[in-house]
C-alpha cells in the first residue's frame, strides 16, 4: 500500500544532525525546516488561505480537540473534510488537543482509559480517549494526524515522568491500532518531562511502535532553553534519521535555529500570530512594540529589509500604530502576515544555508545578532504556563489560539 | 484656476430625476450614483485597501473629526496626507464631524461661533468651528471636504429647524470662506429638518454660496422612509442639475434606489459593514443572519448569485457561520467582503439601467423583490437614533464606525 506521506533528506550537515528535506502529503509537499501557522479553530487568526499563503507558509496546524467542540467533527467531514471546509489546499496537521486538555488540567481527569474533562464553551462533561482522538481527526481528515499524548507540567518529579510516559507510550500504541486512513499519516509523541534518560526511553518506545514521523512534546514548559536543548538531542539522537520529526509549541525565531541544529524538521507556535495582535513585531534588527510613541511619525515600513505583504505594500510604522491604538481589525492582519512571514523567512534563509552546506556558519552568525537577543519571556516564548487554581476557564479561553 | 473636481451627467431619465453621471477627482474618477465605503478611522473595517477596490468601491468617506482626535490631521499631514497614510490612492471624501458631534449632543454645546465638545476618547474639552473643520480636511488632503453643518435630532419644532438652518447657512458661508485648497472640493450642505418649505429654503441659501457639490443632511434621523424621500426630492428640486447630490448616511440597498430616482449621485452608510461583523447579510433572495442555525451545515455560498471575492472563493455559509461563533476576525473580513460588494452591485446595477434607458423600470422590479422588503429596523436601516442622557459616551464608543 502508499505511504500517505513520503519523507526525503535532501541534504544534511557534516558533523551535526541539521538537515534539509522534503515531506511529501497528499495535498502537497513541504520543504523542512518548515514552521506551521497555527490554525486552532479552522483559521489561521486575521488571514485568509491566500495570504497564509503569501506569507511562505507550506503546512498549517489545526487542533482536533477545538474543532470537535465546535463545530464538530462528523459535522466538517459531512462539509467535505477540514482542507475544503477551511479552504485550505495544501498540507493540513491536526493536533489531538493533549496540550490544550494539559491547560485544563485542573478540570480534567487523566486515567488511563483516556482524559474526562469539561468542554472550556459550555462546560459538558466529555472524555477523549486514544481512540476517539483518531476517530476524530480521521473525519476531519488533515493529511498528517496526531496521538493523543499526556504531557506534563513542570517542574515535576521522576515517578511523575515515568508515569507520563507509560501512559503516553501505552496510548500511543492504542492510537496506532486505532487508525485506518490510508490517505493519512500518523506522528507518535515523546515524552518523558526533563529527564534526558527517561527522553531516550520514551523516544525508543515510540519508534517501536512504528509511525510516519515523531513529534516531541512536553517541551518549552517551564525547563529553561538550555535544558530545552539537551532534552531535544537526547530525542533526536535515538529518532530514526529518515522519519520526520517535529518539536511541538517552539518557539522564538531563535528557537527554531537551535532546534533545526538538533535535527528538527517541523515546528509549530502560536507566538508569531499572537504577538502580532498585540502589536509585538520581529524585525531583522530585533523586536519592537508598536505601541511606542517612538513609531507615531515613522514613515518607515516595520522592517526595511523584510519583502512581507506589509512591509513590500508602504504600510507605515505610523499608520500600524494608529491601527493597533485605535483597536482596527486591519492593524492585527497586517501585523500577523509579518510576523509569520518573518518566522517563514528564518526557516527559508536556514533551508539556503543547509543546501549550500553553510548552515553552522550561517547559524552562529544569526543567533550573535539580534535573533538571538530575545527579550525575556516565557520558556521558548510560547505558551505562558498553565494556569493553575479556579480561574482557568478564564485564563484558558484567554489564551486560546 | 483649475476645478478641483468635475462632474458630468452622462445619462439621465426622461420625466423622472435619477441619472448616471461622472465625477473626476484629482485621485480617480467616480461613476455616479456611487456608495462610498465608511473608512471612519481611515481604514474600511477589516479591509485593506485592495479588498476595497474588489468590492467595487471607487470612493472612501473618513471621518475628520476622529481622525483630528487620533492619530491628528498635522500629524497625518506631516506622514504625506491622509491617501499615503492609509494607503488608497482612490478618491477620498472626508466627513466633517458633524453628525458625530450630533451623537454627542448631550456634551456638546452648539453656539454660532461652533460646537464645544469633549473628546469621546479622554474627555479632553475641545471646540470645533467652521474654519477649523476646513484647516483639519486641508490638513488630511481628501479630494473632497464637507463643511460643519448643524444636524438636528428627530422630533424637533419648526422654530429648532430654522434655527439649525440658519446656522448652517452661517457656517457654510465661513467655510467656504476659510477654504484654500485648490486642489479640494467642498460640498455644502442641506438641512432643514422635517419642513419640506425649510428644505427648499436652505438649498437654496447653501446653492447661493455655491460650492462644488451638495450634501443632504439630517436625513434617516427618524422621520420615516416616505417623509426622507419628499425631504430628498424638495432639495433636489432646487439643486443645479450640474453638480453632484451627496445624500448622507443612507441606507438600505432599496433606499439607495429610492436616493437614485430622487437624483442622488452619492452615497455612504455604515450599514454594510456594522452589518456584516454581526453576522447580517445582504443577498438578492433577502437578508439572512449567519447565526442561524439553518446554515450550520449549509455548503453554499452567502448568495449563489453573487460574484463577491468571498461567495466567488467557495467560503460556505457552513464556515462563515463557524468563524462567527467562534469569533473569528475572518468571518468580518469575508462578510464585510460580501456586504459592501452586494451596495456596489447595486448601484452598479442602477448604473446600467440609467445607461440603458429603463432605470424606473428596473428599480420598479427590484423594489417588488426582495430587496424592497427590508426588515423593521432603524430609519433608513443606518445608525441607530442618538443616545440620550449619560450612557452617551459607552453608547457612542459603541457606534463608532
Amino acid at each position: 500500500m502508499k505511504a500517505p506521506i513520503r519523507f526525503q533528506v535532501l541534504a544534511d550537515t557534516p558533523g551535526g544532525k541539521a538537515r534539509q528535506g522534503l515531506l511529501e502529503t497528499p495535498h502537497g509537499a513541504v520543504e523542512t525546516p518548515a514552521f506551521m501557522a497555527v490554525g486552532t479553530q479552522a483559521t489561521v487568526k486575521t488571514l485568509d488561505p491566500e495570504e497564509i499563503r503569501a506569507t511562505g507558509c507550506q503546512i498549517v496546524l489545526a487542533n482536533a480537540y477545538h474543532l470537535e467542540l465546535r463545530p464538530g467533527a462528523e459535522r466538517i467531514a459531512r462539509l467535505g473534510g477540514l482542507h475544503r471546509f477551511m479552504g485550505w489546499d495544501g498540507p493540513l496537521l491536526t493536533d489531538s488537543g493533549g496540550y490544550q486538555l494539559f491547560s485544563l488540567a485542573p478540570l480534567a481527569r487523566i486515567r488511563d482509559e483516556g482524559i474526562e474533562f469539561q468542554s472550556h464553551l459550555d462546560g459538558t462533561r466529555m472524555c477523549l480517549t486514544p481512540e476517539s482522538v483518531i476517530e476524530i481527526q480521521e473525519a476531519l481528515g488533515p493529511d498528517i494526524a496526531m496521538v493523543l499524548d499526556e504531557p506534563l507540567g513542570f517542574p515535576h518529579t521522576r515517578e511523575e515522568a515515568e508515569d507520563s510516559l507509560r501512559r503516553t507510550t501505552d496510548w500511543a500504541q492504542r492510537a496506532k491500532e486505532a487508525h485506518r486512513r490510508a490517505d493519512q499519516a500518523i506522528f507518535g509523541i515523546v515524552q518523558g518531562g526533563a529527564f534526558e534518560d527517561l527522553r531516550s526511553r520514551s523516544a525508543e518506545e515510540i519508534v517501536g511502535i512504528d509511525f510516519h514521523g515523531y513529534a516531541v512534546g512536553g517541551l518549552c514548559l517551564g525547563e529553561g532553553k538550555r535544558d530545552t536543548e539537551e532534552l531535544l538531542g537526547a530525542v533526536t539522537d535515538v529518532l530514526p534519521a529518515e522519519k520526520p520529526r517535529y518539536v511541538m509549541g517552539m518557539g522564538t525565531p531563535s528557537d527554531l535555529i537551535r532546534g533545526v541544529s538538533h535535527g528538527a524538521d517541523l515546528f509549530d507556535c502560536v507566538m508569531p500570530t499572537r504577538h502580532a495582535r498585540r502589536g509585538n513585531l520581529f524585525t531583522w534588527g530585533g523586536r519592537l512594540s508598536i505601541k511606542n510613541a517612538r513609531h507615531a511619525e515613522d514613515p518607515s515600513p516595520i522592517d526595511p529589509d523584510c519583502a512581507c505583504p506589509t512591509c513590500r505594500r508602504g504600510f507605515s510604522r505610523a499608520y500600524l500604530r494608529h491601527l493597533f491604538q485605535a483597536g482596527e481589525i486591519l492593524g492585527q492582519r497586517l501585523m500577523t502576515m509579518h510576523n509569520l512571514f518573518f518566522y517563514q523567512d528564518t526557516l527559508r534563509r536556514a533551508r539556503e544555508a543547509l543546501r549550500a552546506g553553510n548552515f553552522s556558519a550561517w547559524a552562529e552568525v544569526a543567533l550573535a545578532g539580534p535573533l538571538g537577543r530575545d527579550p525575556e519571556g516565557p520558556p521558548c516564548g510560547g505558551d505562558p504556563p498553565p494556569p493553575q487554581g479556579r480561574e482557568v476557564f478564564a485564563e484558558f479561553r484567554r489564551v486560546i489560539e
